[in-house]
């Protein structure tokens, strides 16, 4: 419903060809789809230029159920984030083309289609048990058509594997820094690229940790600059401001 | 220091030209300067693509006076950030170029330059409370060369001065979102752009605000995607993503 | 125990109809029901006009059953919040008039009436995961005999879903909105609409979600005013609120 | 900007009086007022019930000085909040009919009018200190047009000197339970009373109160029900909310 | 206004002597004293063993004043507690025979007496630093009739300081130890003495102290047993509670 | 190992009875035995007038079953607390004679014998959920020796419950408080009583509460005086502290 | 890969004997190993003096079984810390050597040698739930090759149980000291030696103990110097950080 | 008061050169000075190898004064921290020789002497706002007669400026990490070494640093091993810690 079809509308009132009344049900008429408990939004691909993806965490499985039929039958494809293991058992015998991705708790209605945008992405982790949140970041962004690099457990404490691995960072468009414990790997690869830095705070870690909270703290405090960041463990979020800047710089090309 | 400088180096020891002491102590001997109290990094603008910038908070005047000096020296521009008024008034007799943006806390040793950098940053604005925080986003993202646009005071408890402004917002290539309070701009704005969004917690509120705890926890959670957050009141942080954004696209192009 | 009730039995005094001590036995001898580990407090419904209600969180199954079965004694209706499936199916049996809730975690002790107070409570939530919340205030504000219109998953990140409900929103005489992630929607409808808005935040959302608290400080420092905000997932609360605000509107008429 | 208005200009196209290019401009240009700094929001009196309030912390006195006279322009009166005593003096020999109120640090650019609509307000404070808050509400509450009864200092320490004070409890249609230290008298007011209560902690306390939040969480957790929270020392937000709800009584009236 | 005179008046209205009118405007007429800002509890030393005591952080000079004057007149003394020095030097010019201690910014309106009740209180500290709050207890103490020891500067650090003083400790009826920092000499009293222990947090310290927030973690975990803590600072409070221990020991004398 | 029996030791040295090389050993030797992973101490009674007291939580069942089987060995009857079920039912075979308090969490080794010093306890607690940690203080006041009052379910949402049972308060030397949700009991019953009043907050709450944070922090920044504050959920701490108080009361006498 | 190996590295392309490229690939390639999922760091213990230890936490156990395989190639031995029982139970089948200590949560590939490095460390705790904590301690200082003593259950509420050990401490080079609660017993520990302190809180306690905080706090507020703190729980830091130092104090022996 | 001065003093009872009475008198006299307000510890040195040190922090100048006059008289020297400006002044006329450091706010009261204890500390900051700290520990380490290196301004953001110092890290045997921020100094050069790290965490930084607590959680939940963390801002504390393992190292060669 953007300003061309407004404009549509308002000449068809014009021209007689729609009476006042009529445009003003349609101007209230959004592309929206009422199903009792959920409204889909099915006009925010055009908005924000994102496909609908289903947040599980907190939703019944028959709800999800019907809003992935719902949703699947309009679209390509459908991402549904946040489904553990148990609910995805009940979900997939509805959906045989589905694929669940245990590690990074995903579901996706069919298949990944091949990357379809230019521009890479590299995910990184500090450690190795950063990687359900890397995995969460990777299948979204694939999802939403992009090639993904990745670059595992480099994590400050042994910094040369890093530094080794610079020719990688060159090639991405934007780094996706996912890391516990102290996540200072954001600050450090903030302060060795030119490209922009996503750093995703895990909750790995234990004591003063607090759940994330220390990696959180830490990537906000950045004394690198060039770097915004996402709630913890928000591998999704992630991806989709990673999505947001490269189809900016696909769309400008 | 990149992979050529260092190809060229191992070349001249492979030909004779340079010893390999000489070689090694090249290698350590890496472009930044010491004033004893401060190293300056000469080359993160080749390394990171921005200038250097100093963060004068905590730091004594006449530490700041010598560091303008050394940056001066070699760059086009400095700016210096989180420089209250008493230091200024001590440093400005020293620079008589140098202008003092007193709103944003911010001193540019020479004056801004036209913008060089084609593709627009928008600054938005929940209250008027929350301009410093804008404008020293402003002044950042000027100094590193880009245009500007600002649109202020479009709080969501009044939606529609927002939803009136649809094109302003349709012509930036990122947007900067600065509020206080609930923070809730930043989620209305990500739902209705396809663009990247930078969101700004400030300390702009009062009782349980917490010096912007509340802005910056609801912006994290944003149900919104498509939003990077950076720390509370930290405008320089927001420009600065913002560039790395935009010379990305520039870049490309 | 009013003071019309003292008035009479002082009056009962100065007639010598009631003997000093016998008075002062009396002015003691308040309306509760002591059962050893708990005090039912028959009199609450004539004190703040509503009906008394058991929350369940930590207290026994046999202790719940001997208290439906004091109150149901004598009240029309009893409602129990808070109580798990586990605890409801040991209940359960024991009232076959009964009707547990499982999405509002609410036991009635019978039916609900048909509502006997005019004015509409609209439910409002920004997710389809807000729901069980949405559902124990619409359990509890049947329960205290109110109509309720419900507005599901009008979070902001789609505006105009809720923009488009202006009819529904006028209609009602007090707002609950409930909401996690952000808690956002609060500020909105605040800012849309001249009635009285009841806030829930709901532990809905992850990371630095911290259970309800971002939401939580969201609400409480909106931009928008006429805004009150109940504790985290406290349906219960926020239709006991709406309840008193409506009953007050009946009453004055 | 309502329906009605809307209808009419989709009508005024229709007949032809208006050209779609036209209408398009109309349908965005919301009655609100640029000042470059910050956007009035005439209409937001009609569109909430409420007129435009100041809030000028944080804000620049040259900028408040602006905002008053526009907003003072239009409107019958105007109520400026959260201005210090150093600000006030700058600002007030501007408005030679302007009040300020030192301890409410409240302004109101001409004197309060007679109370003009039915229905009590009654402030309480648990003890002298919470004075500056309750004065905040009686200010906003009177400039609303509302009639206010005060209640001091009746903490629950000395719960006589609340339990004595019933009828004048009973006369308020709204009850406004201003606290610090534990908060404790919003639950015994709330345990007493039909009518519903706002309570505002107060950053009146020492120690393990950090500057309101022990207030806070006590009102947030009251085992009363009916009760409506707005932020820390938030005199303001409640006299709104309470205001709301009156509006409402009269209006359905 | 205790049972006693309750049944006294019944009884004056089972003879005739008092109409049941004036007997239930008396049952309302609990001894306090309205200011209009402050309502003075005179009973309260009947009710609750101690006197009135002015807690005067937040409340201004001339109520202070006026508070004292009231009191004054009825009481044998008056303490003012948490008054700063500025406004002791606004309030000393009106009562001549006051005293004010600087460092425990405290205010007597008239000289200390003599202890007059026996058992003694022995108050401790870790630091010199936390004197200020030891000398707010010490004279709240003795205000309160009590005798009382001290013992200074006993951190744990030398814990042979401590340990070399038993026989002090030994002779006190209650302990209040007063420690910042971490804390930890409520424990290590608490496990050498039989005697009730009263813990002070103090907000001596700094970086992770938090204000005091380490010291009264610390004291309400402790290992040993037999220990209460007041709030941060707060060594009004923990002399009250000694006062209470003792005024019961004594009277069961 | 008190002053005496060390005076007796250098007695024996002087009379050359005792080796000095034996006294330093016997100076070293106290009384407390070394079971490898805990260290009992027997000598506590003597020192701080309590006997041992098992703290359950994050300990092994053999080592507590060990623990018990020594200190069974010389007390009249030992205490464990903060047993949960799963351990009691594995500690239990061992100990015929032993009793488990399921709603305490509490095992005692013998059953407790009447109540041997005189001065009531009173144990009251805001509402029925707050009853597993009155029965802590419950058993482990008994288990020390004295006679203990309750008062259940009083909370200040219903204050005629508690204002009737003024004559119970009056009857205790010693009033513990447990209260959830904002922990309001302990102001108003510190406001009415002369007595100690020693605070409980528990866990009972949802939301905002913090898993007791709230009533905590409300009990320490009582407006009441003459309170003191134990950790949350601490039924023993808090019975131990009324123990002293009421153990000096009886000593003196 | 150290200075001295890239000289001789350098000299062999100053000779020819190895090409520029060549050389260049080799200062790259430094001796870690790529699984994909993880990069072990075969010379950290070249770099930092200590063996690679596995972090289990969040890890697959397929994944630590990969690890295992790898590192206990080349390793003599290898641990890994924080593996539940549930994880051990499937990885203990594949590896007859290993061992798993179940009270420190930790699993050994081979048995342990035989101490090899002089220089004790002393690990106390306060109390016996201490253990586990101090247990991990206990491993990871015997993996790496330490002398270890043991004194546990020495809390500050019984404070001559520690007096009497002053030998015992004396022994060591490094005290760590682990405990749960107020934490209190480091602060008495290091005010009594005068070697450096290493303190551990544990997350023992409840209520206001918030999972450790409580403890952390105290260490880090410590009266006492000489102490440094690790992370809640972290038993395999706290040695780490020993054996630091004691292979400091051997080195330059 | 050591081991052998009990046993010599033991042997005086036994000769019979020392009644018993005597003996335990002298048992308990030990080597502390009583100041009324302060207890001087002037055998800490011979306990913990430290000289006393005055934290002067919510001290008063006078009780400063006195305690230097007392320490002074009997040590070499005499180390005040956290002594500002103002106070500083008032204290310096009384003792010409003293010096005092504005920056670190130090002050001795007589010269420095050379370094006399071989083992060099590096002490490093990530950026020159964290000068003060790491100065107040310069003062401290050279106080306590330790050499000391400084490598100032190397933060992970231009992390080359550390990677070419590691010549100067070796030389020392113990580092001290002093940063704000993210604090992420600290784990890289933990990562780098195999000397004990001391992290300090400063409370540099704004926003979400809340004064220091940012970098202490990274500090703590640091990826690299053998890092002790001490004390926001605690210079004192880092260079006590630090000396405590090289006075080890020392002596035991």
């Amino acid at each position: 419903m953007n300003e061309e079809s407004i404009k549509f509308l308002l000449e068809s009132v014009h021209k007689g060809s729609c009476s006042p009344e009529d445009a003003l049900t349609k101007l209230k008429d959004l592309p929206f789809e009422d199903l009792g408990f959920a409204r889909l939004d099915h006009h925010r691909a055009l908005r924000t230029g994102q496909s609908e993806v289903i947040f599980c965490q907190g939703k019944q499985p028959d709800h999800i159920i019907s809003i992935l039929n719902h949703l699947g039958a309009k679209a390509e494809n459908v991402l549904a984030t946040r489904l553990d293991l148990e609910n995805a058992n009940k979900i997939l015998p509805y959906f045989p083309n589905a694929e669940y991705d245990s590690l990074a708790r995903c579901l996706l209605l069919r298949p990944l289609a091949e990357p379809s945008i230019a521009g890479k992405i590299l995910i990184m982790t500090a450690g190795t048990a950063d990687l359900p949140v890397a995995q969460e970041a990777w299948v979204t962004a694939r999802y939403m058509g992009h090639e993904v690099d990745t670059l595992f457990d480099v994590g400050v404490a042994g910094i040369h594997r890093l530094l080794g691995q610079r020719e990688l960072m060159d090639r991405a468009e934007v780094l996706i820094v996912v890391a516990g414990m102290e996540g200072a790997l954001a600050s450090v690869v903030g302060g060795l690229v030119e490209q922009p830095v996503i750093a995703v705070p895990t909750s790995v870690g234990y004591g003063a940790h607090f759940q994330g909270l220390a990696a959180l703290l830490s990537m906000l405090n950045s004394c690198a600059s060039g770097i915004g960041v996402v709630n913890i463990d928000n591998g999704f979020g992630a991806a989709s401001l990673a999505s947001a800047i490269i189809r900016r710089i696909t769309r400008d090309k």
